[in-house]
């Protein structure tokens, strides 16, 4: 491939005079009076397409003059400094190949106007070629890439853990069954229940809700590890929040306590988002303009803010005193709910929060107690504009606590035998919290619904493609 | 958290007299009968632990002399010269607090002695700890971040593929069903057959075998894009180099033909390869001298090594006049096996081969129709020492050669609709492969079998932890 991307082209790595291949799809043409024609090519490299001036003397301009929206072409051209306003640069075609025609332009889904997004959403396999889903990919490539960075340069191991597991890690969550029993014809047990020992795995198996249990075991050896993977929630939510496949985020650390990993979540929120306010300021222009006005000003803001420490308690008491009638009763034991997080973030501090020390009974099994033995050292991180985007604990270490801990919640300590085994061999203290990642892309883009922030979104309902 | 990895304790950054705070777990202690314990003190950063010297002046000495391997330790310390052979540097403890204990040193499964690297699969959770796995744990994550790093600064976009699936990619290979269904109380059709459109996504879905024909949806719209992430195989394999769960990385190519990925697999190959010789010295030491001798030589070789390009047709030629006798008999058309590959590689040609154009009627649907009419645009990578690393091909982009391709293969239109829009709407020449993640991480640390170079292996009849 000696074609040059469109990106290279518009940034001048090639000199005015030079010529160049470029190989893209059409957005737009545009003919002129004047005998020439103007086509937008874009190749995904950048928000921008590059303005090619196709003249009438091309031996092929009558095919120029067919070419429509999505249509494939190899372009070779001049460099130009671009007359109109908008690009420094445009190309002039020396030659024009069409590699390939749009079958019956007038019905192409996507023909160049304004389609909604829930009209993109049914054509997942071709909506990465708007200006919009192109965006999106591209920041979200950008954001994933800066969460594997920061990690390795802080010296954390990435660690795989697995998808079908035979344990329920947080013991909450509705989760999806993995079988290759033959459904027509299940084997039973004596008592005629299903009988597993005959399932692929000889045990019942599901796909994981977190890798949390499972990377906290790489956490007591090698110290500081995450996780970057995809995790599943059979849960029948059809909100603009929630995914029944999502990719998540999992820090986990040992020898650290709360505060550092309150620390952590702040260092790598900052990190990310201005690697995206660094390298996709076309990307974000377009966010900006067309989706939510504040999204570059936010992340900016994100960006040099300081985030507020609070605990649970004190929130409380804000929330009590604020004077604001909130639909969901504000008293000490309850959870926070969306309402009242974003008067927090956005109206009483105006700046991110991380919540800490949460009443333990609203809380997983694994979270570390508090000396006050009501509240348990967990944080939530709560941004302006979006509300909780990372949700993480210092881990129980104590043997004797976390077995209190079990049988108070009616959970087996057989069940958890591996996990206790951490607590019995050279345990250490140890933090991590979530993220999920397609919230993280949906709070820096804008856009409304995570749905359309992973490229193929599993709903209820819905696994097309 | 204030206090020293151990690897930059190793690499010199404290000065010596320096106090520095290191913590992390005993690999041994010793006693000296002048008064003093040696403590080989390691918290996964790099494959050496540190050596802490601890004096009888102590006031805990008495603990320190119980100490046994896995025990957890947080020592403050002065940086010193050494004074023995090996490392440069070590340190002398100032105060040694003892963290965690090991539950009875006796039974302890990871005690300081060799383990069959099959005991040690017993122990998923507890593995991490050993010198073996935690050198494969830091060589897996330099090569995953080596690969991110090298599509990304070649300007690829990584795309998160589905897992969860209602179409089965290659029309290969048995998969595992996801439901949400009540399996002792499944809903029936009229006709008594299950009853999908109850289930969670409204039909029958699957965990996908690849991410190919999704991530080409973004290809075409993109340029340069890749998938890493987890797939899945249903087979009753249970062989050294099979798992049922599995990472993989699939790079696909727009405006691309054979010739362009295959130069793409080599210079990906060598990147990530010269990566871990530049980046995991330490672990690849080990490997080398406990594993497998030629683990450095090899990958040298090949980071110097050019790949050799070989057409199907005249491999069979080299086989059948190679005078070997293999198990397998050689005749054009037959799909090369692990002997021929490996005979190819290693004897013939002393290098890794880039293996091209095999007959159609052995290869996928989607792979490109050579002008013979007999052969597909398809490719694999031959390492020597391993045999096939990378599997790829140029994709049929013309939507008539694709139709009759489905037909004479008895495949519909109507279950590719998706795939065939892609040849309908402005098709592009574009290629790809797959490489499986384990396998090269098996192949770059001489480990045998690949449930040793993954978290937490699922194979048949096993899905523990």
């Amino acid at each position: 491939m000696t074609h040059a991307p469109v990106v290279d082209v518009l940034a001048g790595k090639y000199a005015v005079g030079e010529t160049v291949t470029v190989k893209g799809w059409v957005r737009t043409r545009r003919d002129s009076k004047a005998g020439l024609s103007f086509i937008a090519l874009h190749d995904g490299s950048c928000f921008d397409p590059v303005q090619v001036i196709a003249l009438n003397s091309l031996s092929n301009y009558e095919e120029v003059q067919r070419l429509t929206t999505g249509c494939s072409v190899s372009v070779e051209a001049t460099v130009k400094e671009s007359q109109g306003k908008g690009q420094a640069l445009e190309l002039e075609a020396e030659s024009v190949e069409v590699l390939g025609w749009v079958e019956n332009p007038d019905t192409y889904p996507m023909a160049a106007k304004r389609h909604s997004i829930e009209y993109l959403r049914e054509y997942a396999h071709l909506r990465p070629r708007t200006n919009v889903i192109g965006a999106v990919t591209r920041v979200r490539n950008c954001l994933s890439q800066a969460i594997h960075r920061f990690f390795h340069e802080h010296g954390y191991f990435w660690i795989s853990t697995p998808v079908i597991t035979a344990s329920d890690t947080e013991g909450a969550g509705e989760m999806f069954r993995v079988s290759t029993l033959d459904m027509m014809n299940l084997p039973r047990t004596d008592k005629g229940d299903i009988d597993y020992k005959e399932d692929f795995f000889g045990k019942e198996t599901y796909l994981t809700v977190s890798g949390q249990l499972n990377v906290e075991t790489y956490c007591t050896a090698m110290s500081k590890v995450y996780t970057f993977g995809p995790t599943f929630r059979a849960e029948n939510s059809n909100t603009s929040r929630h995914l029944a496949e999502f990719w998540m985020i999992e820090p986990e650390v040992a020898f650290a306590e709360l505060a550092d990993v309150a620390q952590l979540s702040e260092d790598m929120l900052k990190y990310v988002c201005k690697a995206v306010l660094e390298e996709r300021a076309d990307d974000m222009a377009f966010f900006e303009q067309r989706i939510n006005k504040d999204v570059v000003s936010r992340l900016e803001k994100l960006v040099s803010s300081d985030f507020v420490r609070m605990d649970y308690t004190d929130a409380i008491e804000i929330l009590q005193q604020s004077g604001k009638s909130f639909e969901f009763p504000v008293e000490w034991g309850v959870d926070l709910s969306s309402e009242h997080e974003r008067y927090l973030a956005e109206e009483h501090v105006g700046a991110p929060i991380i919540m800490q020390n949460y009443p333990k009974d609203i809380k997983a099994f694994y979270m570390r107690l508090n000396d006050d033995n009501k509240t348990v050292a967990a944080m939530d991180v709560l941004a302006p504009g979006i509300g909780e985007i990372i949700g993480g604990s210092q881990r129980e270490e104590r043997l004797d606590v976390f077995d209190a801990r079990l049988e108070e919640m009616g959970l087996s300590k057989e069940d958890y035998a591996w996990y206790r085994d951490l607590r019995r061999y050279g345990t250490v203290p140890h933090a991590g919290f979530g993220l999920g990642f397609e919230r993280l892309v949906a709070y820096v883009t804008g856009m409304q619904n995570v749905r359309d922030v992973i490229p193929f979104p599993r709903t209820p309902g819905s696994a097309s493609f």
